[in-house]
């Protein structure tokens, strides 16, 4: 099968790799495609440009996912309405660095405001998936029940996709390796800051962490799996 | 005072990063200075040469941070003898990963065996400072109990030296930003796998997770520092 | 002041549990006041009678805490629709041991599930309040996110009341304690299975957990401070 | 097989909890057989009497345990030399509050200091044995590594010994149910505070948590089965 090790594709073994390759084991965690990322609008409060081009293929895999009965889990930032646990607690650090580079976020305080429409998923949720509405900072593991979860559906690898490459996605993909989950990330359906910090933060995964592949060539392997 | 974003000096505003700044509530946290990285030998197990050169600036570094009496704290990777967290449980996704890059790594079994001479610190460790030995995977955070610790102690933020900038330095900040402590990475005593992933994770810690200093400018500032 | 240790009154020194005492980094956490342990119906799923009678005391202590300022956090078991969390997961342990002592319960199925109405708050909830909703099994610190809140808020004393003294309220106590929070339970505004495991939680959590007081006591003690 | 429930020894389907019986899937975990709790001596600083007399089963026990090839985990509090997570940290709450039942404890301040005489283990620790030695307060979970442990091996159940049943046993009960795992503990090989509380302690888990049985019934069962 095809993986990327350091941008590069190669070729590798899905003998040496079958515990990553199991889809009754695994989970697909798709990270933050809500509207507080996504929206087309100048009052958004954590704009992600990049990523809105990925809401078609999403919805287009993850019906995938479903047909080959693969857990899908949808997970979204949410922070309490009064904002106790950020700009009212201890703010999340990237409210002053982050700017540092991209100017002025003018409606930031609005971000990931539970109830608000901020946190509208832009990409499809079906009754039959899960959610976890609980991640605050960058991880989708702390402080969510997500590995809670994940351990009481018996799941061994997760598979990543959606929003900030080098932000939520890296830092999930380090919480998962650090939890012995197997991880992969889909290199077509993720979206950076940049093409520059995209491609480094895969690479750290593909030297560090787990696989790197297309979502169409892992779809193409777990077809292949007798059932 | 100076940091750099996305590899570019600024000058920041004390004022407006000075939770950032108070030697009282922060902690050095020193990552993975041991042997089993650093050691010039074709057995070392999992060999991070360019961080050798990091031994000497760093011990100079330590001594005055413990002049200043600022907290500091050692992690190393260690796993049991018998291999039961890791080899012979479910291993670390590096060992198959990290070869795709660098080739085979021919005792990399043998990569931080509690009781070996791997896992002996490279740079000093003195009776006043604190050491946390359960660093299991990447994260300086978990599986260990430096973050239990750094409450204990009141500690607020954490600056990070020591072993592989796009790996272990990098999961070490992302997890103390999730758990909301303020964190700065010292660029110049940070050593990646290469010139490109170190320069790129240290982009990424300046856009989402905290301040790159220069050890030299965060003495500085300490120093000017009523007391 | 007054508090009970294994059961006795006792006079105790307030300078001495000074760091127990200051409302300005308390914060009470109300655990379990729902419909699905409260429901005066054959159909309760998880039924805790003897805590019905709390409903009216706690919203007249918890008046008394947000007049005073004092944060007032309410936790509640809630468990994914679909089940997968719990009962199409690795199912709760009390689901086949607490009817070994009961008998059968039969509505036990529905027992938190998200939306339904046995989530129902039967105390008061009020806006400037804080929720915490992923309380899954006892504790109301594991998998939620309470911790992190109340790092947030930097609470340092936790006040607990509410539901079952010997089991989520003492499971609570003792992963506060292990956080190294500051415990004061409530006499007076818990319940426990019976009489017998009350008092014998309550006097697990004087001898080794923190402080055992009664309700109108601790709102004495924190009125008389200096504000 | 037999087991308790709130005291009372019953007969129960092995059938019903076959998922608790599985040597393959199960651990051992013996909590704190220490001198710092067992030592004969006026300055044993944190004793506890009634918990003696259980060296030798335990190690009995044990050695069965090996024989049958069930993993077994030793684990004890340790504290870093110079008090930086208890004493010159947060200290243990039960420093203050077990005092005021038992009376002064002279030497307390000595407990689990690491490297000194009182983390001498007094059960026999074998080279195939596991051992956690980072319990820094009552739970045998946080902020050790014990869970990260239990799941590279596997382990499904956990069964306790050891010390203080209504403290630390009963503490590591709670978070192993938390953590979804199977809680088996040992009621002829554990000890508590004083009858009173051992008893209600081991209720709690019958009601709560798990399955209350002797060893020699749980041997009994786990002997029986096909291999």
């Amino acid at each position: 099968m095809q993986a990327y090790v350091y941008e590069q594709p190669r070729e590798l073994s899905e003998t040496e790799f079958a515990d990553y390759l199991n889809p009754a084991t695994t989970a697909v965690v798709s990270i933050d495609m809500h509207r507080g990322h996504l929206d087309d609008s100048p009052d958004c409060p954590c704009p992600a440009p990049r990523a809105r081009d990925l809401v078609a293929p999403l919805d287009a895999f993850h019906d995938r996912v479903r047909a080959l009965g693969v857990r899908l889990i949808h997970v979204r930032s949410t922070l309490r309405a009064n904002g106790e646990d950020d700009i009212r607690g201890i703010p999340a650090a990237w409210r002053r660095t982050f700017p540092l580079h991209v100017g002025p976020i003018p409606n930031a305080d609005a971000h990931a405001i539970e109830g608000s429409r901020w946190t509208e998923w832009r990409t499809r949720v079906e009754p039959g998936d899960m959610r976890v509405d609980t991640k605050r900072r960058l991880s989708a593991f702390y402080p969510s029940d997500l590995d809670f979860l994940l351990r009481n559906q018996r799941i061994e690898t997760v598979v990543l996709d959606g929003g900030f490459t080098d932000c939520c996605v890296l830092s999930t993909a380090f919480d998962a390796n650090n939890h012995n989950y197997r991880v992969i990330v889909l290199r077509d359906l993720v979206r950076g800051t940049d093409d520059k910090l995209e491609a480094a933060a895969l690479s750290m995964v593909s030297l560090h962490l787990g696989l790197v592949m297309e979502s169409g060539e892992l779809l193409r392997v777990w077809g292949q799996r007798p059932h």
